[in-house]
């Protein structure tokens, strides 16, 4: 019989494979790790049945762990809010930065003025940010064009985005995320512009991976928010929600009812709400860079989302509002500091835990035979290092789809 | 009259001198810096008299800043620890890690073990990611060696580091860092050491720029501190503290008291203790990361030090039990975010501040005619957006005494 070949060999490797399994980061008795094609093609023992590779790459005994998943991000805006925040920090009172155009509707403003390219461009920084910390996949939301045209245009440049770096985009559609200005004091009439123009025309565009909305008494209601999913249900699109970010509005627990791919933010989430999720298989995605730039204080039931099997994932949740950030060590730094995940919790929130939370768990999310070759390659000794420095990034390299 | 000349010209900048004065970020109206040997030897508006130059350097708009000087870092260690981290996140008590080699110590028992050259190697990895961050000076403590020669080492590791990379590194001599093994419940013993034997050889060997301790209640007393600081006021040393981080025990009076460059942490001062520094010019170095690392909440009197005109530096503290950074912006956005510092504060407290908690004052910390061209460039807008964005390093090039 003549020996199996693969495109790809990674010798003198240790793996977090990331698999569930008894072993801390799913580190297996394994050294290597094989590509063929955009796929893991063999996870072994190098002088144990190995295949023959045309390109061997010795790896020293440094850490391979799957690519990492930044499931939570509205990554695509322009401007930035650094004078807001600039000015607060000078003591502004709200109402004074509100008054010079700041805030979310100043995002809103600015991105609608920015052309697809321009908005790509900036945005673009970012997500090179990303790539260098070893993200491999990335969601996008749209949620500040707020009409027909600028979601749109939003969700072309994420696309586009995906089409030019090798990364992959996950798409999703965000238009309840606020109220325009063009509505104020009519979320209702807004919701149903949402429901019965936006989605379903963005859908046909093939721009919508998932459906997501912002379920808080300063955005929309829980039954606005009902309304909306049912109408994505009928269309098939999964479905996110922004939940119990400020207070218990039970979104996790209607988001769970229509079998929502995850629920994000949750400090505020009850025991119910948990049960809910774990129920229906809904991942908590939490976000410590909103809560930690926010100074909250109420934090995520993290033990409850353990008792009850709940999956947790982590993101940047990268804005320009409440979570400048493109940096997911510094996240698994944060979940470890403020809410005590544990390291190996951390990086399932970046890995396999996030690829349920794009409903992509079959093919992306851990170091396993069949799966996608996304990895990423770290100068440690132990994965742990990943989550206790503050913010580090110790990338070696880092692989999408079998290349680097 | 010749036209005046300079080795390189820096034109269609954004210049944030941090010069004392009343423009916010001390941004004056100039577009150009010039540069002779590894000075900065002239500022202004191009159009307006800017000396001939070989090197031309279009800045497209982009913000010169003053190199970043960190300056408080435990930054030439061996080993980590993140095992540690890890044990604790899952569970593990105090004592149980301690049963494992953990602590302090573990840092003291690697560094021993460790050659100067796998020190300085080890270290190196963390200098630059701190250039990479735009820091051009850098205070490297001794402190894990605790006997005479693992001090000489640590230094001569933390000189050597400086003479092989662009990047300058001021010395400081930490002896009283913390209690070696051997010297177990004799601190009087320790510190006599400290004082009579290893202060003297160290410093003769030309290796101490500067003396610090560590006073506090698991360290060591305000007594035991002050005769240090007569020892080394003798040898005309300058004076540096690790003060008031955990409770209240006099020492930046203490230090004030010596005229001491710095008294760093500073969360329970006082503000008596506010007041003597005030009037001994010492600096107050403010070490976010160790405070968010530590889930300290007592917050350092930033208001009072504004009161009382005291400077505020900022630095990482690098080290690898309570503050694993490498990352000064990071700092900068946790000043803000947590303390409340305004982003020109947080800027000042790496630049004009650090140069002063460092005593170089004279030579560095702001762009003036005159001072050593150490320079950061940053991909920004305004300068406020190095504060805002959590841990985002937007540097575009770095200036070390003139030279890229
Ligand atoms: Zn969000
Ligand atoms: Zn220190």
């Amino acid at each position: 019989m003549a020996k199996a070949t693969a495109d790809r060999l990674f010798i003198n490797a240790h793996l977090a494979t990331m698999a569930p399994g008894d072993e801390p980061f799913g580190a297996i008795d394994a050294d290597a790790l094989a590509v063929t094609g955009d796929k893991i093609s063999w996870i072994g023992l190098a002088g144990n049945g190995a295949p023959e590779a045309g390109d061997i790459i010795d790896l020293e005994g440094r850490w391979i762990t799957p690519g990492l998943i930044d499931c939570h991000t509205h990554l695509v805006y322009a401007g930035n809010r650094a004078r807001e925040f600039d000015m607060s920090l000078n003591g502004a009172t709200y109402e004074e930065i509100a008054a010079k155009g700041g805030g979310i509707l100043s995002t809103v403003k600015a991105t609608r003025e920015a052309s697809e390219s321009d908005l790509a461009a900036e945005s673009q920084v970012r997500l090179e940010a990303m790539m260098a910390a070893g993200v491999t996949t990335v969601e996008i939301k749209s949620g500040y064009g707020l009409d027909l045209e600028n979601e749109v245009k939003m969700l072309e440049a994420a696309k586009h985005l995906g089409e030019i770096n090798p990364v992959r985009v996950v798409k999703t559609f965000l238009g309840a995320h606020a109220l325009p200005p063009e509505f104020a004091g009519d979320s209702d009439g807004y919701m149903a512009k949402v429901i019965h123009e936006m989605l379903p025309t963005i859908h046909a565009l093939g721009l919508v991976d998932a459906v997501d909305a912002f379920c808080e008494k300063i955005a929309f209601s829980e039954e606005q928010v009902r309304q909306l999913f049912k109408a994505a249900d009928k269309l098939n699109i999964p479905i996110k929600l922004h939940a119990e970010q400020l207070s218990n509005q039970h979104g996790a627990e209607l988001a769970a009812h229509f079998r929502a791919l995850s629920a994000d933010h949750l400090e505020y989430l009850d025991e119910r709400g948990v049960k809910e999720m774990a129920k229906a298989g809904t991942v908590a995605v939490i976000l410590p860079g909103a809560f930690y730039y926010l100074r909250e204080t109420q934090k995520p039931p993290i033990q409850l989302f353990r008792d009850h099997g709940v999956p947790m994932a982590l993101a940047t949740d990268c804005n320009p509002g409440s979570s400048p950030t493109t940096n997911p060590q510094l996240m698994m730094n944060m979940a470890a500091v403020l809410f005590r995940m544990t390291p190996e919790e951390t990086l399932a929130g970046f890995t396999r835990n996030a690829a349920a939370a794009l409903g992509l768990s079959r093919t992306l999310g851990t170091l396993e035979t069949g799966k996608q070759a996304d990895l990423a390659i770290w100068d440690i000794e132990h994965p742990s290092e990943l989550t206790q420095a503050i913010g580090s990034n110790p990338l070696y390299s880092r692989y999408y789809g079998g290349l680097q």
